[in-house]
């Protein structure tokens, strides 16, 4: 019976019993114990992120704001004494939005102003504006159907909602997002002169969220901006009420040369493979209202608090560790291109890559991007974070920034917050400090502080 | 094989297999997510959350915002058409803020007003206020130590500050809210002339934080006042300095006669056993600053949602299904035990009472107070919320005003939100709309619609 007994617990618990022994269990729980206490009582990542977002604030790649970022970064890592900060050069691309937009709906003798922002990347409107009659549409296959007659010369005006039903509010941003990032190419295909986008929020509010959008190859050329969530809704029913309503908006936005800007990288040595890596990053730039304090200010603090954390608990790594903020997410991702390149003409061996780009918010959890066997191990410490509410150990992706490391085989793993405020704040002016929780700040930097330790200690295959 | 790997899988998950049948899985959970779908795209709670926060705002017992708030919640269920909708009147302490409070430090020759709020209970200071030297105290035993010598004639100050590193706030609240509680009567048994305590939250601001006090029998009566937590530090580090520094404050509160006020109630009748109730509740006083949006008009509107979307998905339950609003929780718990009593009188069987009184946030779980058979049936529904990440199901107690049902058996489940930000609006002048998410909130009524209709198809025996 011990026999049978033994054999269905390998079957039951399988890789579970193979790869996380019971006997470390009590050790490690008590330094994530203390990790967790730590970054609780003594944590330092919520006045880092005041400063970030509050003396530096927006952060735009090729800004003034940017460099400052950089340089904030750099000194809050050499203050720590981490073993070695350095920056990393990158090329970014220089998108500035000038003045204001302005936006107007004109039906029958109404004329409404709605909040407006220019879309990342967009052109600016032609001098003295754009105006034209209103097509709406909630998808491409709508768009493509009315064809270019219907099309030509109107603006068109993409208002799928963000699907309120998705527990997970990035699968409901997963839905609708091309309608900003391919919306404006899709309708100068058919002779649109303009694109209008419904705010990618799952509010109704009177914020307009801006975020990048990229013209295809071949196509016209036209300017895009999304309006507020309340602003769609009210076109939407004067367009019902009225089709030949109209909409005008300017915007001067331009795109200036590549500017040069910098990953900022600080490590603790490996005192066993130092040429083995694990880093914990976020990305230091933001969009240029608001003061990108979830997105991505969080997740840069946090990094820098993980790697804090473990020096200042007295954890000597086997492999280094580091900190990194990636440059240029929002628009171009090209930090994490150049960090990757890096790695691989330097021959520097990347284990593992956690980012954390989802907001500051309660940790629930961590998505695995890995082999299978590599998942069930970082599966088999789930209980070890279960007492800190972290019970989503598995589903998920990585992020966005350390997608190019893929191409050596690190594991990736993205810290998954709760993710039922993030697009409120979202590339929007009210995405600021006072929207942070300290303490929810603090336990994802103490989750990702625990995972690091997890994977220095016991490795990834 | 076959009949060990059944004994075996028996033994590990035990009572799950007897008490939660696998072919009702798939009914049950496509019914759930019915509910959460609903309340996600066409949820009430929110819209009712702002009448009842900004139309009707504060409503300490006795009050007229609590007379309004139950006008206002009849109404509410009235307009939704439950079958039954009545008050049930409750006798309810009043007690009254006054005048605005004042207070300040004196050391040396600094003079520094500090933020401070009188607690609930308290007595006014006498007139011209009451000033004194001030002796600090983290626990009753320190203030026991130090004897009547060196604490007659001073203001008691307590100063222990909610534990941090407690993953659940509510545990570092029932650490120290003692002070809040019991600290007047316990400085004032030897000598003190006023209680001075730090505010109840985990946070360090310029925000006071009221709440109840209670004065022991035979004690002196001293009034008692909350202080920010800045300036708790503030007084802290002076009396460090200068042990000479002193603190003045005046406040003007009393205890008027009881008042007359309600419990509102409306109800679902049921298909077979009518007389046997489940029911959710919150409670509808609030303190008199802030406008009461977390605590607790979050589980009023949340315990009316909960019952709305049942009716409004045509559920037809076998019991009566209850939405409760109990006067009274803050400064008496008359309304809690007012319902009890009554259900006793009228041999109104309850299965079960759900409460819902840690704020509008995402829940998590499910506390629960009830027989072991009891709770492994309840706990056996886990991967039914699991999908929304409820994944605490199990550890925890009820609720305040849902107590009193205990006495006739009734099984008690208190819902479990993120308690990261909770004690930051907690009796606090900045617990208003604003600080509550939409999606967040509507979860929470989801989640206790879905575990009414659990406990209303499978009972709790």
């Amino acid at each position: 019976m011990k026999k049978t007994l033994l054999s269905i617990a390998l079957l039951t618990f399988g890789t579970t019993a193979v790869t996380y022994a019971q006997s470390d269990y009590q050790a490690d729980s008590i330094f994530i114990r203390k990790i967790f206490d730590t970054a609780l009582s003594d944590g330092k990542s919520y006045e880092w992120l005041r400063d970030l977002t509050q003396k530096v604030g927006p952060r735009l790649s090729g800004s003034a704001g940017a460099a400052k970022a950089v340089t904030y970064t750099r000194d809050v890592m050499a203050a720590e004494k981490f073993d070695n900060v350095f920056l990393q050069n990158v090329l970014v691309p220089h998108w500035v939005r000038g003045s204001k937009e302005k936006a107007y709906i004109i039906s029958g003798k109404q004329k409404i102003n709605v909040p407006v922002a220019a879309l990342g990347g967009s052109v600016a409107t032609p001098k003295g504006g754009t105006k034209a009659k209103v097509i709406e549409v909630k998808s491409f296959q709508e768009l493509r159907a009315l064809g270019a007659e219907k099309v030509k010369g109107k603006i068109v005006f993409f208002n799928r909602p963000l699907d309120p039903t998705k527990l997970n509010t990035f699968v409901s941003y997963g839905g609708a997002v091309e309608q900003r990032g391919s919306g404006a190419s899709e309708a100068s295909k058919l002779g649109a002169v303009g694109a209008i986008v419904r705010s990618m929020t799952t509010r109704l509010d009177d914020i307009p969220h801006t975020g990048s959008m990229r013209y295809a190859s071949g196509a016209p050329i036209i300017p895009a901006a999304a309006i507020s969530t309340n602003a769609a809704e009210l076109l939407s029913k004067l367009l019902k009420e009225n089709p030949d309503t109209e909409i005008y908006f300017e915007q001067y936005c331009e795109t200036l040369p590549d500017a040069p800007s910098h990953n900022v990288i600080g490590e603790l040595k490996g005192s066993q493979t130092p040429a083995q890596y694990i880093v914990a990053g976020g990305h230091l730039d933001s969009w240029d209202f608001g003061q990108g304090a979830h997105d991505d200010g969080s997740g840069c603090v946090q990094s820098i608090e993980a790697v804090r954390l473990l020096k200042d608990l007295g954890y000597k790594p086997k492999n280094t560790l580091r900190a990194v903020m990636y440059m240029n997410e929002e628009n171009g991702l090209k930090g994490g291109v150049a960090y990757a390149d890096s790695a691989k003409s330097k021959n520097e061996k990347h284990l593992a890559a956690i980012e954390s780009d989802r907001g500051g918010f309660t940790p629930l959890g961590f998505g695995i991007v890995a082999t299978p066997t590599q998942k069930a191990k970082i599966v088999s410490w789930s209980k070890l974070f279960a007492p800190y509410g972290l019970h989503e150990i598995g589903p998920g992706g990585g992020g966005a920034d350390i997608g190019p490391l893929a191409q050596q085989g690190t594991v990736l793993l993205g810290l998954i917050p709760d993710s039922q405020r993030y697009f409120d704040y979202h590339h929007a002016a009210n995405d600021t400090f006072d929207k942070v929780s300290k303490r929810e700040l603090e336990l994802g930097g103490a989750a990702m502080a625990a995972m690091m330790y997890l994977l220095d200690k016991y490795g990834v295959e």
